[in-house]
């Protein structure tokens, strides 16, 4: 259940205010040179800090606890955690309240209660922290593949700082959209059916917290487009296309040309702002304000989790090419 | 690679010109009455013979091999599987020419030019056929959830008569929109990350053939929302949301709310327009036309297909949730 | 739950009874060829007509329904199916009692009486005939791998023509050991954990029915021996060893010698004898006489299904090694 | 690779002279109490220092690492970790051999030579310490199911103590046979073929370093009883049976009665007495004596781990039987 692949494989675990969280990536070959400094930029990359993101700071420094020998991979799984030094769990009671737009009242039913509530528990983006460690070493699996996620708009706009300035002082939250693009990639990988490229990459990318929609290639627009503009022709024996509709993908299977797609994040729920909803002790509808630390866009930090799924999943793929 | 699902697990197999193509089901629970009247209505929804579709006609009947005893499942896995009676491979052999929009040239990649290009082979929109298959089954598994897909928007309108019409007489295709809304869920199923109810119902849907882009709730428009308007406040203690923004998933996890979900079909890749594109023989660019039989818009025929993918992820997870 | 592999991914179904059985086979690399010829000597085989063995005749052809295109593997997974033409279901109702050795008792509460008792359903010696024909096709993948399987004793002994005839007299049945010998495999196959080649062999292998025991090298002996006398010492620089009392695996691991097991067979259940068993039906303990057609001894026709299911195993080791 | 199960499911990491080992466990109900002292009993049952084990000491405490809160389960998957203090890499350097009966070659050609060679690496018996911890807890989902496994022999005999001593005295090492017996269980667990309950034990029973044959019930001799002889006769309605040759499991599916199988341990391959083997590097055979700390007969140790693994696999098909 917290476990993703078939030979590049991720198993994902700790909660937000546990003493750790991290990650175990298994089918990495041996051989591979791995060192902690390789971490560092992609973590950077995802860390609070920027405008519009929580002050929370934590280490963020990743212990590779098994799986290295003399600096390489040894063939074993590797253990990658992290520490959670930095966190008020005081901050997580709600009295008789269930978060708007947070997991709590689902939790709660898929839990029978017994889940974490501190700091959202297993629910927490500090969980994409391992995805990216995992990301780190599933790029140097595929050296050829370049992988770029970047903002593409924030709010309804692309001028991003005054739309966030405006929500903060508004103490609340922005959505955004990510666009990912992959050059490099060799053609043949993926499946026709459930293992669609299309299918292993949204799998992926909807276990990011936020996440509510995907589209590859002109996905959205194509939908409203003709045949005859839609179609990629051919330009190259090479296979490349004059146009990149489809995102590099047919039929489920990577074409050669650059894959791209974007991924649209809603806002984060957590706000300043005070909110009318149901008290479930009282059964009434209250004012609900919350207090603790929150991002007023935390989407700006997630163009390298998107990164590090997509190297995620195509790294299997390659690894599953050579069978 | 073909198969799909933890414990209510389907395999497809076959191709559009092979003798027969089918669905393999593992998991079904001993002691489910099944019928071979209980598919006629699902197929008749995909089938062709509505305006805009394919003028092939196949029987369509299913043939249940096996997991039935005296009307009853009994434990083992069924076999399913439809005969390709009405196929011309004839018109399948393009000269030097990968079709543009078509896999030809990434499955040639993949499977080093030992695919079927009959009809499509794997790729064909026919394997759908047994996808609704599965989803009667997977529909009988969970009777207290009912799953509606339905046509949202063909090409750039709702109005879809004149558009079809229209692009009929260019030799042209359609894309369109299905949105799918499912109610009577209990709250508490799916996984916080890599199996969220998002996770396995895109990866579920991106295998469908033409599928781009799918969203969740508003997940389109939620990017450029802000958290105080996204967010569903609750309005009472079963859990009902005010507004349904996020689509009936918190945290990957389904809340009690309608599950909804729209899905982007991109127009279909084979039209009788005449198109410009390479010649792999020759190295040129060249004039390209299709003969064959062709959906001006096979998206008419999609609703089932996505209601059954989504009964499948559910079915699944309403077993898994009894573990 | 009716699959076995990782790359090479079998799903067997279908019942004794049943209108057909076989084997989804997924993984196949593409090109390979296959043609139907090839199947005749294995399942010559395993079939009937030996002395000691069920008069029951099947046609046993198979039919590849998919996955050929060309007579090639196209890519798309193998289904293989037989016909069941020649049974007698009435020869399958026993009044209120459980077969004593069978898995009646234990079926009906698994299965909450849904399952097919006609031929034991799901339980049948004829389930191996795809295991078979699955078997035909791994040995394909592994060509410079031979693998040979015999019957090293039956009963009580190795002067096995005696044996069964007074065992046929007695209306009993009789077990027996079969020794399986691999040469030819590469070093380096397996794993060091859950999937040690023994652990993946014996998985296998304790899936057809009537096996009760396994040994890998000495295995038996092996408790009783000492270190100083049970270690392989290496001879020669290809890792080959002067003794093979592990059976050609170390810590999980193929070391490039022969691979052998032996594989020990717990006689039919099904005898004409009269046994005492209880009556479930009155609660009392009665003579129990069972008609039918039954194997003295199923065991001679058992050594090219433990090729088989031994050849799964290794192709599936050797297509992962490659990733 | 690494990985066992499919609801309750193990992760293993780690080596033997990394800074620690241990399992990720995923698939516990949320809500289950758990505390550290649960372990101790386990764990002292494994651990050396009695008569003919190593003198190595470890401390041995269990760190859950995550899916605990408030002393229960979270639902979130527990890691356990153990610290590796006391090893000594620089016995394990041994010139140009690879030590016999070891895997030091198999896994030289798996890794290319990567792997980790201080205290066996992955292949250490020290891998079994996690696997213990995965057992209390797996015991802890079946309470009601009594697992016990014990020593049947050592060496050549049942008068153990004497045999140890004379095996110590000549540098020697022991094999055994541990025999687990198991109560309580439900009739109607397991699969009929690749997940017969069989399957899956000797499965998991197979990645217990050592172990190089299984028997379920009285399997070696039933190759050479008559099925009049080897059938179990049903004796009352709840299905138990007057002699119980089959271990409790017909078909693959439990019956009730009690299973019980016999594992056998090859002797340690680590010895002191002198051995002649090649020498890699010159080519010749050579004298070869080995330093380091070592169990005369580490079989004693190895009863708690049986009953681990199949405590795993009951758990599993437990949780499983619910779906």
């Amino acid at each position: 259940m917290n476990t993703f692949g078939r030979i590049f494989r991720i198993s994902i675990y700790g909660t937000s205010h546990n003493s750790e969280l991290g990650i175990l990536i298994d089918g990495c070959p041996p051989g591979m040179e791995i060192s902690i400094e390789e971490f560092s930029e992609e973590i950077l990359r995802r860390s609070s800090g920027q405008q519009g993101t929580t002050p929370r700071q934590e280490d963020d420094i990743p212990f590779i606890k098994s799986g290295i020998y003399n600096g390489r991979t040894n063939g074993t799984p590797l253990l990658i955690s992290f520490k959670n030094n930095n966190f008020k769990s005081a901050d997580y009671e709600f009295g008789g309240f269930c978060r708007p737009g947070h997991a709590d009242f689902a939790a709660a039913a898929k839990y029978k209660n017994f889940n974490d509530p501190n700091g959202g528990g297993q629910f927490s983006g500090r969980m994409t922290l391992p995805l990216v460690a995992a990301g780190v070493i599933a790029k140097k699996i595929i050296p050829d593949v370049e992988i770029k996620a970047e903002i593409y708009s924030i709010g309804n706009t692309r001028n991003i700082n005054h739309e966030i300035e405006d929500a903060k002082k508004q103490l609340d939250s922005l959505g955004g959209i990510v666009q990912c693009n992959i050059s490099g990639i060799n053609p043949g990988l993926g499946e026709p059916f459930f293992d669609s490229v299309e299918s292993l990459i949204s799998h992926a990318v909807f276990s990011i917290p936020g996440v509510k929609a995907i589209e590859f290639g002109e996905g959205i627009r194509s939908a409203s487009m003709r045949g005859s503009v839609f179609n990629d022709v051919f330009i190259d024996k090479s296979g490349k296309t004059g146009t990149n509709n489809s995102g590099g993908i047919n039929g489920g299977i990577t074409n050669g040309n650059d894959i791209y797609f974007r991924v649209y994040f809603r806002p984060a729920s957590s706000i300043g702002k005070r909110q009318k909803t149901l008290n479930f002790e009282t059964g009434e509808i209250q004012d609900f304000e919350l207090k603790g630390r929150h991002d007023t866009c935390y989407v700006l930090r997630t163009p390298v989790i998107v990164e590090a799924v997509a190297a995620i999943v195509l790294a299997d793929l390659t690894l599953l090419s050579a069978c």
